[in-house]
């Protein structure tokens, strides 16, 4: 005699969510659509007892992803970075290892590399798509290096045949980092499944949430299955207390797979929002296309659109800064693109290679729009308004 | 209209959890105490959308535990370990610093040490408390130390007037390792807040849950604002997408931090639970006294008796495995004691100090018997019982 609520349902039969239909009001850079199951699941987690890593929706998400990405070897870990992290350590990658990171993306990639006790170093990416250069990227080889990170960033997808290609030929790790682009795809693959291991992030803002969380995915069950006694401590799965590697504590918990769960069985509706809102902005914004770069999915690509980014044409990273100033303060939470790495202080002495002038000119001139899935009609012509007033 | 769970009451007006009265059945080695305000608080954050490590539970919580353990500067983690790795970081204990890390201890707390770079060094504890012998640590201090890290294993306090003693000499920092030991006192303060950091855990069998989770706090705000600096990514408070320094995602979900808030409302009854269970345990075992040592806490302190750790009096390793196979084997999830680290194959070159003969005794000896605050006479009973048999 647990509690329970009834899914609400809309007119199409899909579960409703809380959130009442909102006036224009404050457009945020994104929120979480979570309904009744992500409640029934938190419920049933708690009146059974089981809260913590131990419980069965942590099993019943892991399953699920993979399921999901078609992958079977999927850990789920306390959040996206962490599961850089893991998959780091599980792969054996560390002290004296070197690894390409490209140097457009959010700090967190090379922040992983460098707690593995692993060097980075940092190639450019394509300006337009924002994605790993990889003819950079072999330029950046050397007898150390051990592994290449590309980085799907704002769900757009790197070249994965380049990138496989010359990890190939010189034996190297491939580690997607699909923090941002659950739900693209390259030639019909997920991203994060096509290297030796792919990481996801839950947090808020992702396509899917947990809260905070992530999850990583491994080509080899054998790598999956070191990742997971380092998640537990290094402990020996089979006598407790008994540590056979340095480990990490690196678990969910029941309570984040629980809303985990409920989020995959609505990822569909959730991608396609994503979708609609990325073919609703670019409907509304292709007048601007003489100053403004609006964002297509790179070749042999599904792109998820998790965020919406758009690049001004003239070079002038001045009024890129004005635009989201402009918009801030008309309540429209526009972000700029990450910063390119290797200008920020704690990564000045990491070795680069040529110019880095793609990371530059994406970072300088890139603006990223609202990307909610739960943006309204009025409140997505009210961001494109906004985006050509200030423009003008 | 949000839904809200009215709070059952029992006769004394305290809230009442799920749990039903069970039979004697399987007794665990812990478990949680969850009611009705955990439910409440976690639909609370389901309901208004805020789950992430964005709402209001999380500064809740950190507040309400600051209050708690009477220590201003307290940051909520993903979990016990990581709060080390953020003590670490936040103080700048890093790569050629020795940290001075008892022998007999749960792995996460050399573990940490490791993942920082710094160079643990093992040391010996007290056999009866099992908490770190400061005449040892004194031997083991070098031109390198930087740090000491008790540990107050089991809720047992280490003689912490002898430990800032010593780092006041020769300028070293305390880390506590606190995770066991909410509720512990040394001459009135809270374990965890005696040294220049402390850490707490809020696994499913802590004190206090949130499934999982854990806490540091730090003796000086700066060093504190430095921590919350580098568990959100390093990134500038004021700026976003700007790094600071090489951060960590060690955020706390607002998930975990309602659990938490409800957890802290009813600290005290947990806390009484764990002593009364301590009484009990030692006026049924006090005709054992010629085989078991019994747990006392130490002079000066107040025990949290999180765990009841019972010793052989006999030096036979054999017997204490025996009994813990007797006990399991009777439905009762008995422990062990940790290894000592030494043993273990990751920190077999770690160097130590001295013979290491009282963690080698306390494990050997030492049998943890089951700990959750819900148990019930009859099971209480039970232990005692087997345990006498057992050793018959
Ligand atoms: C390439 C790459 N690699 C690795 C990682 C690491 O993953 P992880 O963060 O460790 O899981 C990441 C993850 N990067 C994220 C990080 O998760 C980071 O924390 C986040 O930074 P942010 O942009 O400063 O995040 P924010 O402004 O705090 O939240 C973004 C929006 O989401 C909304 N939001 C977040 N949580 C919630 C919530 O619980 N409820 C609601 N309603 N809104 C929420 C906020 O209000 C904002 O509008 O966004 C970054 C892009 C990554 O992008
Ligand atoms: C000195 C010291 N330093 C640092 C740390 C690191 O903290 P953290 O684990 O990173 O938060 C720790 C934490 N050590 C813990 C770790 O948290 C570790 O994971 C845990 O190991 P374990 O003994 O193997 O844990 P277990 O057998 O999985 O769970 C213990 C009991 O609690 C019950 N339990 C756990 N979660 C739940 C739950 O959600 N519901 C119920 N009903 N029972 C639960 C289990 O059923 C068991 O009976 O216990 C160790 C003593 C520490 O002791």
């Amino acid at each position: 005699n647990r509690i329970m609520l009834v899914p609400l349902i809309d007119q199409e039969g899909r579960p409703v969510d809380f959130a009442t239909q909102k006036a224009v009001g404050f457009v945020p850079a994104a929120e979480p659509v979570l309904g009744h199951n992500e409640i029934n699941y938190v419920l049933d987690c708690v009146q059974s007892g089981w809260i913590s890593s131990q419980g069965s929706y942590v099993s019943a998400f892991e399953n699920g992803f993979a399921k999901y990405v078609d992958c079977p070897n999927a850990l789920s870990v306390s959040n996206g970075t962490v599961a850089l992290q893991l998959a780091l350590a599980a792969l054996g990658v560390g002290p004296g290892d070197e690894v390409i990171v490209p140097d457009l993306t959010f700090a967190a990639s090379i922040n992983a590399v460098i707690h593995t006790g692993a060097t980075p170093v940092l190639v450019d990416v394509l300006q337009d798509e924002m994605t790993l250069d990889v003819a950079a990227a072999e330029e950046a080889i050397t007898p150390a290096t051990r592994a290449i990170m590309p980085v799907h960033l704002y769900g757009q997808m790197c070249e994965m045949g380049q990138v496989t290609e010359l990890a190939a030929q010189h034996e190297l790790y491939v580690i997607e980092d699909a923090a941002e682009a659950l739900g693209s795809r390259w030639r019909g693959q997920h991203a994060g499944t096509i290297g030796d291991a792919g990481t996801f992030s839950f947090f808020g803002n992702k396509l899917i949430t947990t809260g905070e969380g992530g999850m990583v995915v491994f080509k080899e069950p054998e790598v999956a299955a070191r990742a997971r006694m380092l998640r537990d401590h290094g402990m020996d799965p089979s006598q407790r207390y008994w540590h056979l590697d340095v480990g990490f504590n690196f678990r969910m918990t029941n309570l984040q797979a629980a809303i985990g769960v409920a989020q995959l069985e609505r990822i569909d509706d959730l991608l396609s929002a994503k979708h609609q809102l990325a073919a609703k902005y670019s409907e509304r914004l292709s007048d601007l296309s003489n100053q403004l770069i609006l964002p297509e999915a790179a070749p042999d690509t599904d792109h998820s659109f998790w965020c919406y980014v758009v690049r001004l044409k003239v070079q002038d990273s001045e009024i890129a800064l004005k635009l989201i100033e402009f918009m801030k303060a008309r309540d429209i939470d526009v972000r700029p693109v990450f910063f390119p790495l290797h200008r920020m202080p704690p990564y000045s002495d990491v070795r680069r290679v040529g110019r880095l002038t793609g990371s530059s000119g994406s970072s300088d001139l890139g603006i990223v729009l609202p990307s909610s899935p739960k943006l309204t009609d009025p409140q997505i012509a009210h961001v494109c308004d906004t985006l050509r007033a200030g423009l003008d």
